[in-house]
Order: structure tokens, then sequence, then C-alpha cells
């Protein structure tokens, strides 16, 4: 019977003594004068299987041959295994090559730096390192939708090729049909009638004012799709590709907001610490020490709430000699929040930003001076989602339009969501890769993408 | 207490002669001398509510003069309705406007043409039309990835942005961060290593490639992400961004292939018919009549397998006048892949097409002459996925490349993967929103997308 290493796992008592086919790949092979020892993996279950042969089985030379990387059929008998540490292994009646691996092959049972594994991109997700943080990426989307669908959300796919944008085409990809070595002219410069679309398109930054006008129609909604910046940054967190998770709310304010984040983050790190039990053990033990016990701390406490301007108070108070000034009137910087999330030693929520700092479509208050703007900053993750109040009313976001010079032509079907059946709402934007690192332990951005993009690399 | 009208519908006997507190908009209203209805929606449940109201409440003047389209906040009693066909109604102690609508609102209680209701993108998804459609596209979504994640398939985010494809340059959109209008030049032409990525990107066209790396440590992943093709088509089928799904397997043969696609697709079907009651019989009453006999007779039914010489065979013996000659050479036609569907009367699976019309990728069959592919035919549908055994042959793959003039140089990685413990391997693609055509019986694809990008339109 051909299975699944991860059936053969979670049935072990239905197997044992049975016979089974398995397919997968030589993780590791030791070869001994009468038998043999192999590590084997088939990518559906982080642990692998010890497959053990001796000479009794036909083709005991050819076997004994057999590449690490090599691909194998393995049939056998599932035994209660004599080694220490683990409750099974396959008598192996007949093993066969499907497929060979050279001995140059990249992928050796050792440690290889994160930076070499990055060079063959199309291979690391075959070492237990890329095992893990994929699989958990792959469980964390799953979290995430099923958290959304189960409390009535509707998923709403919006559009990636965009010509109205709320973060500033300037950090936008353009994109184009046109030959770049022989682009149409008309009285001078590029003429974008000619273009696919008949106009300059980019690849967009958000998809948060489709996704309100979808709030105002289904109430709760959320996006969940790649998002490009143009940024030249070389950090650990910057990618020019990443996935952006962005719900919206109808009749929902700020104090609403956060407990809707609260509730989903907590949500979203149980399912994973359920469902990829090995992974976050191995991260624990050689990523991230203490991942797990950070993971459930994170789960089983309050966020504390506070507002900007408190927190300015708390640093100013601080006996700490700042590189950056804390102020009323300033964003907190990478130290700051550290100091802040360390002073609670829990994930705070920071709300009623400077409105100079923060976005024009965010709701002003009655102060005038500050936006109903909340970041939440996690230990050990600084700023893991940011969201607001959107300003409702029509008046107010086109005069902050003005003042903050944001053209009014390409977005007027969203002021216009204002005059039609408006109502207070909000929403939240998380970056699905920074909630990975915060998962997994695994500090650069480039480590927890398939194939990430970042200035000068695009590459496979 | 709040809550959504959803939650109400659910629970109705929970609330029933409760005070409760709903937020949502006005669909309709009908005023008398004394009292008034409202057809109130909220958005989360595709039914709306009746609330009652008469001349004892508050403001009752104000409120019979509350727009069409405006959002309210309703208080009230939840009562047995007398009215026919609703169980319940609410009886307002108090209605407060939340947000205005002009009377000049583009949205009206009656019906609008699809057309006029595209150019209304942002206000359509409040249409029972669009409420329907999209609620279908979200539960389709997560009923996509419900049946893959349990079956232990890995979600990867294969990269947007590419150097690589396998379905050839011309039909993709590059992307720039350089200015059109100031370009770099280098002997004559584009110095396109001034770019973000220091050479000419493009947004992909599908995943494929990037997902048989996946397959090859994983075993089972699937891709479900936004799609691109620069194809300058007006038809009812052709969008210039859409959603793809491409599962890819290890150790999977055509046979095995066949067997994921019926049973993921029947299991999809199964998943919306149960979770989407109203919405499918609003669209079987409104839009395809049968439709949820269509859906229901798929899920039952045994999908023909016949390869692509019998089908020419049928189509040869058949006594129809065909506009295109059947071939065992040739792709078949819409109107042959009509006749074959209603020929059988269910969907029928199509396989071992002649290798010349197909990708390079595509394992060739020992005749030399045709590889095995399969796309699956679905009656009323046409085309819904196709997949193939990929070619896991180093050698064979090359040659193939060579004759079909593919390049080497930007798939070298893929390559590869037939090197380093390559095996057979299989898989397919589906567009998700041809499977939403089928599944809401709305014809035309700019329908089903939230905010359509074709040739010559990219507004919103």
């Amino acid at each position: 019977m051909k299975l699944d290493v991860k059936e053969l796992y979670q049935n072990i008592n239905m197997y044992m003594n049975k016979e089974v086919i398995l397919q997968g790949w030589i993780r590791n092979h030791r070869k001994q004068k009468d038998f043999g020892f192999i590590d084997f993996h088939d990518g559906t279950y982080f642990k692998s299987v010890q497959v053990v042969y001796d000479n009794k089985i036909k083709n005991f030379d050819d076997i004994t041959k057999y590449h690490i990387g090599s691909s194998i059929m393995v049939k056998g008998k599932v035994i209660e295994s004599p080694a220490k540490g683990q409750l099974f292994e396959i008598q192996a009646a007949d093993i066969i090559l499907e497929g060979d691996c050279p001995e140059d092959y990249p992928i050796q049972p050792k440690r290889h730096s994160r930076e070499f594994l990055r060079e063959q991109a199309y291979l690391r997700p075959r070492t237990n390192l890329f095992q893990a943080v994929f699989r958990v990426r792959s469980v964390a989307a799953m979290a995430i939708h099923e958290y959304f669908q189960s409390h009535g959300y509707v998923y709403v796919h919006t559009p990636l090729i965009t010509t109205t944008d709320c973060e500033g085409s300037d950090q936008m990809f353009k994109v184009t049909t046109l030959d770049l070595n022989n682009l149409p002219i008309k009285e001078g410069s590029v003429d974008m009638s000619k273009d696919l679309f008949g106009k300059q398109a980019y690849i967009t930054g958000t998809g948060q004012l489709h996704g309100e006008a979808f709030a105002l129609a289904f109430k709760k909604i959320y996006t969940f799709g790649p998002t490009f910046r143009t940024e030249n940054s070389n950090t650990k967190v910057h990618a020019n590709e990443f996935w952006m998770i962005e719900p919206e709310i109808a009749f929902c304010d700020l104090e609403g907001l956060m407990n809707i984040e609260e509730e989903m983050l907590k949500s979203v790190v149980n399912y994973v610490l359920d469902k990829c039990e090995s992974e976050i053990e191995f991260l624990d033990k050689f990523v991230e020490k203490g991942l797990k016990e950070k993971l459930t701390k994170l789960v089983n406490s309050d966020f504390v709430r506070i507002s900007h301007h408190d927190v300015i108070d708390i640093l100013k108070s601080a006996k700490v000699k700042w590189e950056f000034t804390p102020s009323y009137e300033d964003d907190i910087a990478k130290e700051h929040e550290k100091y802040i999330t360390e002073y609670f030693n829990c994930p705070v929520f920071i709300t009623n930003w400077p409105k100079d700092i923060k976005a024009w479509y965010m709701k002003l208050n009655d102060d005038g001076k500050t936006v109903a703007a909340v970041d939440l900053e996690v230990p050990g993750a600084g700023e893991l989602m940011g969201g607001s109040e959107r300003e409702a009313d029509y008046d107010k976001l086109r005069s902050r339009m003005k003042e903050m010079n944001v053209q009014y032509e390409p977005v007027e079907w969203f002021c216009n969501l204002r005059k039609f059946g408006g109502c207070y709402h909000s929403g939240f934007g998380m970056g699905f890769e920074r909630l990975l690192i915060y998962l997994t332990g695994v500090e650069n951005i480039r480590d927890v993408i398939p194939f990430p993009r970042t200035p000068g690399n695009c590459e496979f």
C-alpha cells in the first residue's frame, strides 16, 4: 500500500507489522558490509523514517551505492525499532531507484549557511530548516483563512494591477506591454494611450482602498495576496514582493479593531502551535531558543492598549540615553519599540498617533492633532500590524487630502464611499512575512519567502 | 446586543422576542402614513431583514425620509412576522441614521444591466447578484484551501515577479522602476542593468515551474494566486489579471492526477452547495435556470476518461457538419468540446494529446507523437483544468526545448530538478474565474472578478 510518511506517523498502530510502499528521497545513507540504513524523507512530514536493509535484499550491491538526494521507492514492513528515540523503522524488502542524484549535489547532510542556501533557492526546501519554515508558512496561511472565514468575513481578491493607490505611485512598479526600446512618442513624451490599458498602470502596494468598497457591502472582508514595493533597501526585513492580509470592517471603531487583531493573532499562533509541533520544536532548538515559550506566552497574555502620548511619557521618564529623543509629534524609533514591549513584557497596541506621520485616510480625532491609528508592537518582532479607523467624513477626508497633496481624481470613487451610505469603519494590514519571522524565529525575510525578490535579486 | 444578520438567521430561536441591535444599510423603504417598512441588509447574509416602525417611534418623520442606500443602526425586538414567507421581522424601537445617501444613488432597488454595474464596480457588490457572486467566490476559495490542506498539500506562494517563465515572455507584462520618459541608454538600447533587479523582469503567467521545485521537496503542493496575461482580446472569458490554482504532485502519474482533479472538483462544488444555499438558489432562479441541478449532477457523476485519438474518432463518425474538421494532429475546437461533453453527458478527461500543440515540459509518450497531457472538459463550461505528467527525463526535456525553441538559460535550475533526485510527477492548472463562471452561471469573466482588468479597462 502506497502511503505518505505523515499518514504512517499519524496512524502507526494501524501499520505496525504491515507491508507498506513509500516514495521519497534519501536524506542520508550509512552502509556497512552486510546491511545499510537510509534516512528516508518524503516531504509530507517533518520527521524522516529509518529504512533498514541487509544483504538478503536483491541488488544489495546496487542499493549500497544509491546517493544522497536520490528518489526511491521502498517496499517493506513496518517494525518496532530497536534504535533509541524512534518508534518504528522499515525493514526493506525492495528498494527501487527512481531518480539518481550526482555526488556533487549541493544539499548534503550537514549544516549549510543561509547565504549558500539562498543561492540554491530551488533546492533549499529539501533541508530541515526550510521544510519547517515553508510548512509553517502554509499552515499559517490556512490559519488566517480559517479565522476570517469562520468569523463571517468575505475573502476579496483586490486587483494587483491598478491605476489608483494610496501609498503613492513613486513606490510602485510600473507595468507595461510597450517595447521599451521602441516606445511610442507623442508631443515629446511616451504615449501611454498605446499601452494595453490606455494609461500608465502599476502593481499595487495595498488592497485597502478596494477592500473598503467591499466592507461597505459585506460588512467584514479580508484580503490576502501579494503586494509590491519598489524600495531600494537591502535590510533583513525588506523585500520588493511580499504577502499582506488586509481586513476591513464596517461599523467597527478602534477598540473593536484591536479586539479583532488580538483575537486573530492568538488564533493563528494557536493553530500553528497545534499543527506544526515538530516544526516548532526544531525551530526552537536550532533557530530561536525559547520560541515555543514565546508563542505560548503570547497566546495567554492580555495585550496592553496605550496612547502614543502616554508611550512618549514613559520613554521620556525612562532612565535611558536615547539615540532618538522621544517626541509627542514624532514616530517612535526601533529602540523605543523595544523598550516599550519590554516595559510591558507583552504585545502593546499604541493608539492615537500624531496625524502628520500617518496616512491621509485615517480618522482625524477631535483634538485635531492625532488620528485614530493603532500599531501593534510585539516583543521581539516590532510592529506586526498597523491599522486605523478610516476617515468616514467626506469633507474632512477631502481637506486632509488637500493638506497632504493627495491627487483626487484617481480616488474619486473611494471618496464617494463616504457619500453613499458611509459609516464608521476600520481596518488593518499585517505583513505575512513579518508574522512568519515572528512564528519561526528566522530573522531574514529572504528565508521565509520561497523565491525572494530584493534589489538586484530576481533569480529563479 | 449588536449582532450580524447571519447570526440572527442561524440562531433565530435564541433571539426571538429579544432586543437586538443591527447595523447595515437600507435596501428599500416603503412608507405609509403611520408606519414604514425597511428592507434592511448588512452584507453578512444573503437574505435581508424586514424592519417595521410606526409613529410611536421618536423622530418618526425624520425616519420616513431616510433614503435607500443609507447606513443605519436599528434597535428593536425580534418578533414573528405576520408577512408570508418570512419567519421574523424587527419591531424597531429606535432607528439612527449613520450615513446618508443622496437620491441620485446609482444602485436603486431595480434590475440594473450588468454593463451599467461594471461602471459602478465599487458599488455593485451591494446588489443581490454580486452579493451572491462574490460570496461564492470567497467560499469557493476557502473550499480549495480546505481540500488541499486537509489532504496534506503545502500551499506555496510562488513569485509574481520573475525572470523565468514557461509561457513565453511575449505574453507577460514587463515591470520596471525606470522612468519611461527618461530611460538610461547604453550602446543604443535601454540599459536594463539600471532597473531595480538589474535586468528585465516580468509579472508571471504561471507558478508551475517554481511549484515543481517545491513538489520535489514536499511531495504535494499547490499554489493559489494572481496570474497575468497581456492578451489583447475582448471576449467573455479573457481578463488580463485572474487567479489560478496550480497543484503539483511528486510520484503521481496521469491516472493519479485525474483522480485528484475529480475528487478536488467534487469537493469544492459540494462545499459551495453546502455553504451558499441562498446564493445558489438566487443564481438558479435569476441567472442560470437549473444551476443547482447541474452542480448536484456533477458531484454524483463519474467523469469519463478518453484519449484525444478516441475523441477524434467519435467526432469524425458524428453526423455533424463541423466548422473545423476534427484531426488527430490538432487541437479540438469549441464545437467539438461541446459535442463531446453532451455525447457523454458528464465531465470528460481527454488525455494524450498531439505533442505539437502542447507545452514543452509535458511528458513525451512512448509513441513519440503524443504527450501525457489531460484537459478536463465540463458540460457548459468547456475546459476547466489542464494538466500533464511532466517530462522527468533530463535529456528528453532538453531535446524538446531545442525543438520548440525554449531558451535554456532562464530555466536551467528547472531542468536541474531532473538531475537531483527527480521523479515522475504531475500537475494541473485551474483558472479560478472559469470555475466561478461554472459555479455561478454568470457568463462574463468581468462579473466574477471584483475589479476586472481587460484591455483598455483599468478603472478603480
